[in-house]
């Protein structure tokens, strides 16, 4: 039989079942696998001899907040040394930091500063990034978010997913009116997104200090209507029913989830709804709260994991180090740790048929390391063990 | 004036009071800092414009255990799965696993074994590390233990500080027998260390279940008999009155400290030793009882943070981590956790007159940051901002 690329003498965690490993070869035609077991015939262009190194899937971020002007970090030194969160609000900090300074970059500016957190993630094996507007709160300014997400691929060899979160934070232009800033969301922005096929999923921030659950709905039942798959922010600091409210909506995912109730878990075994954990905002936040790990495995909903990364909460740009919080915070096994950011991270992303494990068929990105267990990819800390990356069958 | 090497349009933290920035530049001659300050007239060999980049003093773990043979990641995954500390130490787990390990490795194999974790501190502009000697546990292979550690400065330009560890744990030859290992630790293998320069400090392991402060203090006078310095594993799990143990006899630092008291905090204060947190081993022991921070604060004693960087409790090889870590966990501020593994590191190991600060006379050892300001060093986690390392004056 005959591919492109060859990858021999490796050791396949397929991620199919469990962290099984598989001693065998992956051979990719045309950015796809074509095949991915024991060791077998094959004509290959080129062939790279992993001499026993340990293949995952590219790793699937499928939560972050990755494009983004400016940081806030001053405001993490003010809080240290004593000032409170609403010292820090009535000082015009917090979400209000960003959103001024994204709205005054450019689309390239944005590129330009997402890069060194987008490679650094790359550094680490990861083939696909989920990213999410949220921080312009104008058509103009979310738009402008959402092309610069998409354009983070014509500059790294990556596939970025987009989602719209025009319900993130209400803009300061509609103080007191939240449900006429929901209209515009619903009746302006989702379309406009729609029609420019900038985002494949719309995302909102239900939550006390974010939007209820009817605005919540509304963003909901305007992408549905627009063709866009959903997802929430829910039960991060309170439980209003969110999860169960994002499961009715057949959402890919309900994301955060440690107050989610067995209410809401049931909805989202029946929905087919990812739990997509999100340990660093826990760490973050020194959360003590922890998501129903459990009841979660008991109703066999599928966990993913992600970085979360944005400027305030979660301020963390790698995958290793989130599964080792996925383990050693949350007590998730080394085999749902790898899942999460695999498998069911692609599922998150509703991309289960295309990314997030070893079959043929799927798009060709591996991860290749110095390592010879899976444990040791989630038990060290700061450490990163990657020797090679491929995306869409090619080396990078 | 004249120097070798001038590092010019500067923005230095030097870290003599605070994290003020100074504008201006650095001039080395010899490896040594010969200025450090605003713009001034020098003729140098070799001129780096730094674009109003960020200069620290080069970053000092001054609590590792780098040097082991294999690693406890099986054991990680096994705990995860629901297996005790019982039943992981009565299947022959725990230290064992890595004394066992050590002993069998040569000094070769533990060199080659070290570098990549020495690689990654060495990444993010870290230029001075200690590290001890506990898992060989015999004459023969403590002193292995104590040759490989050396031998990593003769592979990388860093700057290694050994401690000697025999206190470490007992030996399964000895069990039972704990007054008998710590008769041949104090009348065989400290004369021998010191006889050859194998380590400038000693250290023991003083808590239930290590070693009880009767023979920890059998340990410190042995060494500083033979003039070694002295430093402590002190009031991590329970409060055995470590610390002031360790500052009757001078120590230069004491250790982890979640239990320290009052009392041990004065005796400290008077000795002038350090105190030197371990957010890493915290953070992966999923401990609660959190340093006193405030106390140690209002006494004035220094605080040190390093990786504590060890197989089981603490597989953490980043300091830019371990500072995010002290200041999530600990509540340290920004300029604290910058002291912490530059200034209060540096006298942590004895070291204050010879690094941690740039001022005229000490080695030039830099960290060169793509950062605006300190707190993005501390507040951020997973991104290596680390423009370039120079130790002695060399680029690196
Ligand atoms: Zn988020
Ligand atoms: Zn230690």
């Amino acid at each position: 039989m005959r591919c492109d690329t060859l990858w021999t003498k490796a050791r396949l965690i397929t991620m199919t079942s469990g962290v099984e490993i598989v001693e065998g070869m992956i051979a990719a035609r045309d950015g796809r696998i074509v095949y991915a077991g024991p060791e077998h015939d094959f004509d290959a262009d080129t062939t790279h001899d992993l001499a026993g190194r340990l293949v995952t899937p590219g790793l699937i971020d499928p939560h972050t907040h990755l494009i983004y002007a400016g940081d806030r970090c001053h405001e993490f030194r003010l809080r240290l040394e004593g000032a409170s969160y609403e010292d820090i609000a009535r000082a015009g900090g917090g979400i209000a930091t960003t959103v001024k300074a994204t709205r005054a970059a450019s689309e390239a500016d944005l590129i330009a500063q997402a890069l060194p957190r987008l490679d650094t993630l790359l550094a680490e094996g990861t083939t696909t990034v989920e990213i999410k507007s949220g921080y312009g709160l104008t058509l103009a300014d979310e738009l402008k978010m959402l092309r610069a997400a998409h354009a983070l691929a014509t500059h790294r060899p990556v596939r970025i997913v987009t989602t719209f979160l025009g319900a993130h934070a209400l803009p300061p232009e509609y103080a007191g009116c939240p449900d006429d800033y929901i209209t515009e969301v619903c009746e302006v922005m989702i379309p406009a997104v729609a029609a420019e096929g900038l985002a494949v999923a719309v995302d909102a921030f239900c939550e006390n200090i974010g939007f209820t659950p009817d605005q919540t709905e509304r963003v909901l039942t305007a992408a549905r209507a627009h063709g866009l798959q959903v997802k929430l922010h829910a039960e991060q600091l309170s439980n209003l029913n969110g999860a169960t409210l994002a499961a009715r909506h057949c959402a890919v995912s309900a994301d955060h989830l440690e107050y989610l109730d067995e209410a809401g878990i049931a909805a989202m075994r029946t929905a087919g709804t990812v739990a997509t954990l999100l340990p660093g905002a826990f760490y973050t936040l020194r959360e003590t709260k922890v998501p129903p790990i459990d009841a979660l495995r008991r109703a066999g909903v599928p966990i993913a994991l992600a970085t979360d990364h944005n400027p305030g909460t979660s301020p963390l740009s790698s995958l290793l180090l989130t599964m080792n919080m996925g383990a050693t915070l949350f007590r998730l096994t080394v085999g749902e740790c790898l899942a999460g950011v695999t498998r069911h991270a692609a599922t998150a992303l509703g991309l289960g048929a295309e990314i997030g494990t070893l079959e043929p068929g799927k798009a060709c990105d591996l991860a290749i390391w110095d390592v010879d267990a899976p444990e040791q990819l989630v038990c060290r800390v700061g450490l990163n063990p990657l020797y090679q990356r491929v995306f869409n069958g090619a080396v990078s």
